[in-house]
This record gives C-alpha cells, structure tokens and sequence, in this order.
C-alpha cells in the first residue's frame, strides 16, 4: 500500500477523496485524512477500508513531522497561508506535495531544495487556478506548435448557481466562501492589457466596467476584470502579447447591483462599525447615507445613487431585507464585510436540493500565414450535490489525478511548478473528461477584442 | 544667551525663525538653524548676529546628540517620522522640545520619562493640528465653565489660494505639500458621527459628500470630511457628544471636479504604472478608459463619467490639459497619483506674486438652562509673500511663540502633550491677535446639524 495524507477535508476535499477512495483498492492506496475536525474526516471516509480519519492540528510540530515521515505523497487542502509549514516537511522528509493554491513566496523559496531531492511541488491544480492554466496551455501551446503568433488570450471563469436552482432576483447564490465574494477586487486597481494599450479599473469602478458573454446553451454571462491579468503574460510565455485579460463570469445583471454595495462602502473589511451588535439591517445601511431628521433610509439611497423606481436593482436590495428595521446584525466589532456578508447569507445561502455550477471560457486570438483566426473553448460543470459540488469536483479532481499521477511516476518534473507543462496537463484534461470536465472548443471569426462587447 | 535649536528650515519655518529673531535681543537667544541644506538654513538667518545656520543631518547620532545637548529647547520642522530620534536626545539631555505634528504612538511612549524629568514636549501646535485645537477648546471651556452642555462640534479648515490670486477655473492652487493634497482622504472612510447617528463614506464617495459654509465677507465655500472625526470626541472632553465632525475647506465646485481623478482612479498611489516615462499626458488619461479602437479619448471620459458637454467641469479638465497628446509624464514607474501631481504642478504651481489663505471655521452648539445656543467662529489669514505664507505664519507662529513660552517658565505642565489646556492656548491665542491670527466670533440661532448645507 502507497501512503497518501490529505490535510484538510472541507468542502473542496470531497471529490478529490472519492476519487482516491475510488481507486484505493486497484493502485493499492492508503489514505489518511487528517483535518482538525475529526468529524470532518470520518464524513469524508465513510469508514472505508483503505482509509483513516484523524483528528490533526498543522500547528502541532510533532503529530505534523510524523504524519508526513509516514505518507509517500502529502496533499495540503488548507488554507494558502498553512501550506509553508507542510512544505518544509516535505522538503525534509524528501514527500512530494499537491496544493490548489497559488504558489507564494514562501513555496516558490523552496523550488531549489526540491529540485535537489527530486520533488515533484505541484501547486495551482485546482480550478482558478488550475484547469484554467490547462486548458489554456492545451490550446496556447497546439497553436504555438503550428508556427502561429498568438495575439490575444481572454480567460473567464464563474462559480455560479445552476439554473435550475436559480431562484433570486440576483441570480447568484454562495456556493463557495461567502467572505472571498464580499471582499472580491479589493486590494488595488484591476490591471489588464487591451489592443497593446495597458487598462487600470479601480475597485470603485469594476463593476461598471463589465463585458458581456455569450455561452451558445448556457445563456449571457457578465465579467468583471481580475486584480492582475498583466502577470499571466510571463506565466504563459505570452509577454508581449497585445491583449490579454481575465475575468470573473456572473449572470448578467449582478455587477450593476453589487455597485451598490461598493458605492455605499459595504464591502470594505478594514474598519470596525462602532456599536455594530445592537444595529438593525436598517440602522447598518443608513451608516452610509446623509444625515436627514425626516427622509427615509430608502430614499436616501435612492437619490444618493440614483435608482429609478422601476429599476429592477431596487427589487434586489430590497429581497435582501437591508431595510428591515427589526433583524439584527448580532456581530460585535463588525467591519462592513462582515456585516454585509451575514445579510446575504440570509438570502444567498445553498438549499438542500440547490446545484452549483462552474463556468469557463476562454478566448485565443491568433495570426498564422499573414490570417489572424480565432479559437474559444468553454466548459461548464454542475454540481451533483450539497457535497459534490461543481466547485469541489473542479478543484478536487485536477489534485486527486496529480497526486496519482506522481505517485506513479508518470509526473517526475521537480521544482515547485504550476501545471502549465504538457507533461502535467495532456494526460491530466484527458482523465477529467471520464468526470464530465471537458471543454467544447470552436473556430470563430478573428474579433480581436471587441468592444462591443463592453458596456459603458 | 538662550539657544534654541531649530531643526528644519523649509517653508513652514520662516515666520517661525523671524519670530525667534526678531524677539532675540530682549529675550537674550540665541537661535541654531539647522538643515540638511546649509542653503536653506542660510536663508533663513539672513546673517543676523544672534543667529547661526548648520549643516545637518538627523541619523547623524553624534552630530544630533552633540547640538540638542547644547541647546535650551528645540523645535523640530522635520517630517513627522523623524521627531522620534530627536525626542528620544530631549529626553537623555533634558531639554523641552516642540513640534508641529501629530502625536505618533512613538512620541507619545515617551510621555512617561518626559513627566519624570519635567520636561513639556508639546505637539500639534501649528495651524491644523493647533490652532484649530487652540480655538475650539477656549470656546469650549467657556461654554461648559458656564455650566451648558455641548451638542455639537464641527470644525473646518482650508489652505487655498487668496482672492487676488484666484485665476484658475479650479479656485485653487498648491498652497502646501501637493502630494497631501493628490492623496487627501485616502487610505480608509471617513468617519463622524451626527445628531447620534454614525456615518462612514468610503474615499470614492468622499469629494459627492460635501458641506457648504458661507463666511461673511470671504464668500461660499465647500467642505470634505476629514478621516476621522470620532478620535476627537476624547482628545476635547467631548465622549457622549451628538455630532462632531471635521473637514477640509475647498471653494465651491472644486470636490465635483476632483472627483473625476478619483473616479478615474488617478489619485492612487499604490502601484506603478508600466512604460510610465514615454506616456503623453493624453495616453495617461486614457488608461482609465474603456479601450476602443476609434472613440477619442475625450468621448470615452465625458460618457463614462456622465459629463454634459456645457458643465463647467469639462473646461476645468481641459485647463489642466489632461488630453494633451504631446506633453510627456517623464516620470520613471511612477504612480497615477505621482503622474497627477505632476500635470496639476503644470497649472497649479504659485507664481511669484501669488498669496494663499488659511480659512478656519467651528461651529459649537450647546444647552443652557433648557435653551439651545449656537456660537460660530471662523478665522481668515492671508499670506503676505510667498515666503511669509499664511501656512508658514499660521503653523510658525504658535509653534515661536509656544517655545519662548516654555523656555520662559510660563508653560510648565510636563509631558507631551498637545495644546487643549487654558495655560497653554489662552495666552498663545492671545499673541497671535498681535499677528493678524485672529477669530472673529458670533451667536447664530441654533441649527443643530443642519441638512440644508449639505449636497446630494
């Protein structure tokens, strides 16, 4: 039996263990699933015969070391900022070592003592980042191999509601951490490059600066820029490519309504609320809005952001209850964030029976023989259920693949990387199709980018 | 012979040094001049006899050391970081020490070794942080010795541009430090707190969110809320009071306009932008704007910010020659807030005959015996040359007058401290009258906070 460790069994873990489970008898595996919830770990297993649940502190040096002395491979499923810790284990006890986060500072040190010892550090294997990395390579690469000069390379990714559990007026539910969407494009200006001239959208104006998409059966999308598209041009040996963007995909619609939330200054996590427990939805939205003795909190907002009253926007907010008088926020010290977020969890939190969805697209602009053609390539994946998400099938499985991939010695390039190689994506793209990750890849007339597409 | 040592010779410490000079023959001093450029310094001076100019450097320990241990008092006009140094000798050698900046955690660790020695380490006591603190608390001491009880506290103060130098569509011109003004507001919301309700704008918002005055004589102005108004509650005796707020005085319609480069999203300083020497003024405005490959950049900007064509704001953008396709940033990897500055010095710089303006306004409402009152107070002083500014008058002169105080025994309260006590302000206030720094003070019926003043 091979030993594998997988650290962290929340909700991302669920498909990636499966898959290991999965294969356990057949590739000989044994796995233990450690996570600080004991709980946690037992759900994940199911007590199967190949595995082990155990209850496991990352902090406790001890337990840490020997967990890792013992495993053949270590999967870390933590938190970004836990992973430095397991890595200098691995490092020391010579384990190969699969995260789905980006690669930091911190593991992008430790690339020359892996590659001393021969370890594989795969990092960035996930969904964003991770399929987007592959399928983008997959065709970047084939069009590369043609002799072809690429000219531009949009890339847009979504975890969305699946449509047929999309019951609000946003079209939009959590189906992943609530705090990374309330906080989402804060932290600096997005940066991208259009057409050979560089872009800068600060965060008070990038949800106004949205581009529409159309997936041929999946409906019109929306996208808004990432925080730093410019550094993917380095990543995929693209540096001087003319046009190169990355976007977050939502239902048409959203990004207007969100505005709001940012106009008003509900989203920012850098200050504390005096008296934040005691305050009604109400009371909090009026924290933002001029003083008056007389006018109400709705036509406050309404004047001071313009609103129609049969902009549908207004319904929105309304639905999710910030007027409400009588509901407490309940949060002592609360930052805005936090408080926004409790508000719509309210509303935006997964029902029993509610699907997510994964959405990808990409755009390959290209010139070959003096003719510029155009590629675009899309994948959408649903979720099953509450546990096999879209989202927990689209980051556990390009790991759970990986892991199994070096493990067999299929995958032996060492270094701390990210799965940009052909070596890491063919074999792996072409195993998530037997799961239903495929991406339909189609010719289209060269648009260059277009604006047309952009609103405003 | 009394020495004073004077660190920092720039424009905020001319009216300083003359006062010191002036006063050196019947008060026996003897005044050392210190600053990184002996040019300066030598300036200053003018080679008056109980004067000397230094050559100086602050991290040179020995040579700091060596000269704080031969002075009576000091007067530090360096930026606000390196008081530090210099404070920590004041304390070793026992002298009193004197700033014009805010009291950092720093300085005010030092409170304890300063009372064990008797020494006064007074701060804030220039113009804003100073003679604000001065003016309100004499008017606050008085009502509350009355036995009222305060309601409300609001406090405006503004470096602009004299009448008879107005000659820009803006009403205003770089008076101070321009990258203070190119970064005002920034780096978290506004906070305040008015008839009992707290209120918090984000940056983006801040410059929509203004206040109006009106100043007998001097004519309608605006005002934008200072960073934080609440800490001020505590700093003036006033914790349980209804509304207390800050800001900084424009003349009308200039927070509309600068709210374009916020929009924009020129006014942040925290990244660089790519290729930014080479960049026309032109292609800098258009970084902030959509990409197309025919609209003008003119369009783009009038539609995305919503501009009509025969609103003012157009021709104060036009003034500043923001699409100008032939003057060059030449700023190596600079900042949009780096490259704002620079096209705004283009029009914003003082000429030779220009004078600036400090305006002061508080307002102060309170209950006496079941009767509401209301007090108004407002200051208006005009540099005479652009060596004698109103800045350096009104920052230097408290600052001269504080130090011969302090020397001569009549402030004598240990600690650092800032200028909110009767045995510090009252006699300061009262030598500044002889100076022209004076508040002319009126009753009003009591508006409470009024909403009247403010926009949208």
């Amino acid at each position: 039996m091979r030993n594998i460790l997988v650290i962290g069994a929340g909700r991302s873990s669920s498909s990636l263990i499966k898959y290991l489970l999965d294969k356990s008898n057949s590739e000989k595996l044994y796995i233990t699933v450690a996570d600080i919830s004991l709980e946690n770990a037992e759900e994940r297993i199911q007590d199967h015969t190949n595995a082990k649940a155990l209850k496991f502190d990352v902090f406790n040096e001890a337990q840490r070391k020997a967990e890792i002395e013992k495993a053949d491979i270590v999967v870390s499923m933590l938190p970004a900022r836990f992973h430095i810790e397991v890595a200098k284990d691995c490092v020391e006890f010579g384990k190969h070592m699969v995260t789905a986060s980006y690669i930091s500072k911190e593991m992008k040190s430790l690339d020359e003592a892996a590659k001393e010892k021969g370890l594989v550090f795969m990092n960035e294997i996930g969904v964003d980042p991770g399929i987007d990395h592959m399928s983008a390579m997959d065709v970047i690469d084939r069009i590369r191999d043609n002799g072809a000069k690429i000219l531009l390379f949009e890339s847009f990714t979504g975890g969305l509601i699946a449509p047929e559990s999309d019951d609000n007026l946003w079209n939009y539910k959590f189906t992943w951490n609530p705090r990374n969407v309330v906080v989402a494009g804060q932290g600096g200006a997005a940066k991208f490059i259009q057409e050979g001239t560089y872009k800068y959208i600060p965060y008070h104006k990038l949800f106004r600066r949205t581009e529409f998409l159309t997936l041929n059966g999946d409906g019109k999308f929306e996208a808004y820029a990432n925080r730093d598209s410019l550094k993917y041009r380095s990543v995929y040996g693209l540096d001087n490519i003319p046009t190169m963007y990355r976007g977050t995909i939502r239902k048409v619609g959203f990004s207007r309504a969100w505005n709001t939330f940012v106009q008003l200054g509900m989203t920012d996590d850098t200050y504390t609320i005096e008296d934040s427990e005691n305050m009604s939805y109400r009371d909090f939205t009026n924290l933002f809005l001029a003083y008056s003795p007389s006018d109400s909190v709705e036509l406050k907002l309404r004047s001071y952001l313009k609103i129609d009253q049969d902009d549908v926007m207004w319904d929105k907010l309304v639905e999710l209850d910030i007027f409400n008088a009588d509901k407490k926020v309940g949060l002592k010290n609360a930052t805005p964030a936090q408080i926004l977020q409790k508000i719509l969890s309210d509303s935006w939190t997964l029902k029993e029976d509610d699907k997510d969805m994964i959405v990808m697209h990409h755009k390959f602009g290209y010139e070959i023989n003096g003719e510029k053609r155009q590629i675009e390539s899309s994948m959408v994946v649903k979720g099953e259920n509450q546990i096999f998400t879209a989202m927990a099938k689209t980051v556990g499985l390009p790991v759970a693949i990986a892991t199994l991939k070096i493990l067999n010695g299929e995958i032996t390039t060492p270094g701390v990387q990210l799965p940009i190689s052909k070596e890491v994506y063919v074999p792996i793209l072409e195993e998530l199709k037997e799961y239903g990750i495929q991406f339909s890849e189609k010719k289209v007339p060269y648009l260059g980018y277009n604006p047309e597409n952009v609103i405003g």
